[in-house]
């Protein structure tokens, strides 16, 4: 298991962390001033300052991507469909753009959540149905672009609003099916906040090998959790154990960073500076 | 599967529904008013009363019990093991008192949330330990009662404070090591609220049995979930396809109570009349 007690080379940054302390420019910047190598930006952030600004930006300031957030939100009704496959060609392009290693997949929910308007539906076995055919789907055009895809299980209490896969075995056996041949092409992206939980998460890390493990997130687990989405806290503040999730990926072979990916009403009213500060000493002390 | 259109004869009520409307008596009179014929009330509620009375207002007003509420949280340090032995013992006491069928088990989460007081951890695969061990130690005292134990899995949301059992699968894990002869002495509480989102629950509950089946829990996963512990909705106002888990369990034999277990803000501040006539024709629409 690498030391990171000395240093914050392998430390990646997701750029929500300090999503409402500057645009994605100004976060490049900051990233610079605490010497962060890498980050991981979200869609959303590269539209506001345009994809050759944030591509320049990344350029110049001689950052590494760790992930690109987010391709997925695949369950629709029919007449989505083809909004759905083009908004995930798009962010292949993107991504290949911004020089991103991978596609972080949040593969959606329920249709109406997933892409809102969408018919209502209960029917949470169609959704994943529907998520294997979109992967399928996006998987062809992220072959072609020489872009893996990342398939990131989300912790179950968001199985009908963000992601209907949910355990690390459920993600592995989808990348089994699309990719038997384990090309590289599709793989997982491990959240400890999604997955501590799980009583087979070392087994299923152990499945997932190296070539499987496209990212490593972290943050923590809070109790009480007072916000459903945005109470993902600081490492070391909440309850998981870090350590022995980084040790089990690290002990299959994966060498990539760990990336912070904290949202947080709390952490967003900080400084930047100060959010960093700690990510670093955080990264070094319990991650 | 059973028709519940026409009638409440198969509905139970979880006391802690209205708990904040009333004491265990006056839920008691409530039920009678309503035609409701089971209930499962928690242990606090009981002690509130007194156990002698609650015992004979159950008996008085010709309810059934469809549980009792809760055994369990199981890990702690070792200076509390005993009170933790003594505790379950108790539980098992009482619910022989009340008539119930079994009791659901809680089985808890990491020490210092199971047992405040205890000490910190965030070894969850030690609480699972413990928790083996804790069913092992009340399974012995429990068989001698005839009072059968009930594991619910919980929601993965509630693995650290509640329950670190959070699977179906894993809780039937525990039963076929405790009770390989599947002697009726230990079996699963399947609440919907916290099985829903599993993509292997379907095969598990075939793989239970009816023999493992011990309880059935509805309400709703309601989106967004503004209360990680006190905002389980009204069956109908949610996401979850409550009818085709009942006919999942059905299908397998399990013909007991469907117990409608709501903790909710929401419902805490409507009149008691109120939500057992909303229970009765949700009972009968959605469930």
């Amino acid at each position: 298991m690498r030391d990171f007690s000395d240093d914050h080379r392998w430390l990646s940054l997701n750029t929500a962390t300090v999503r409402k302390q500057g645009d994605l420019t100004q976060i490049i910047d900051a990233c610079a001033r605490h010497g962060i190598r890498a980050i991981d930006p979200w869609r959303d952030q590269v539209a506001a300052v345009g994809l050759d600004r944030a591509a320049r930006a990344v350029r110049d300031a001689g950052l590494e991507l760790s992930g690109y957030c987010r391709g997925g939100m695949f369950a629709s009704d029919a007449a989505r469909r083809g909004e759905v496959r083009d908004d995930n060609r798009r962010c292949v392009d993107e991504a290949k753009a911004l020089g991103a290693p991978c596609i972080v997949l949040v593969v959606g929910g329920l249709p109406q959540y997933s892409r809102p308007g969408s018919v209502v539906s209960k029917d949470i076995a169609a959704a994943r149905a529907q998520v294997d055919d979109g992967i399928a789907g996006m998987l062809d055009y992220a072959r072609q672009a020489n872009m893996p895809l990342a398939i990131e299980p989300l912790h179950p209490a968001y199985a009908a609003d963000r992601a209907c896969v949910n355990t690390t075995k459920q993600a592995l056996d989808i990348c089994n099916r699309l990719d038997p041949a384990r090309s590289g092409a599709l793989g997982v992206a491990l959240d400890v906040y999604h997955i501590w939980w799980d009583p087979e998460v070392l087994a299923q890390i152990e499945r997932a090998g190296k070539d499987r493990l496209l990212a490593f997130h972290v943050c923590d687990w809070m109790v009480p959790t007072r916000d459903i989405l945005n109470d993902r806290g600081m490492m070391g503040d909440g309850v998981i154990d870090i350590k022995s999730l980084r040790a089990a990926v690290e002990a299959v072979g994966f060498a990539g960073y760990s990336e912070i990916e904290i949202f947080s009403n709390d952490w967003w009213t900080k400084s930047m500076d100060e959010v960093l500060r700690t990510c670093i000493e955080r990264h070094r002390t319990v991650v």
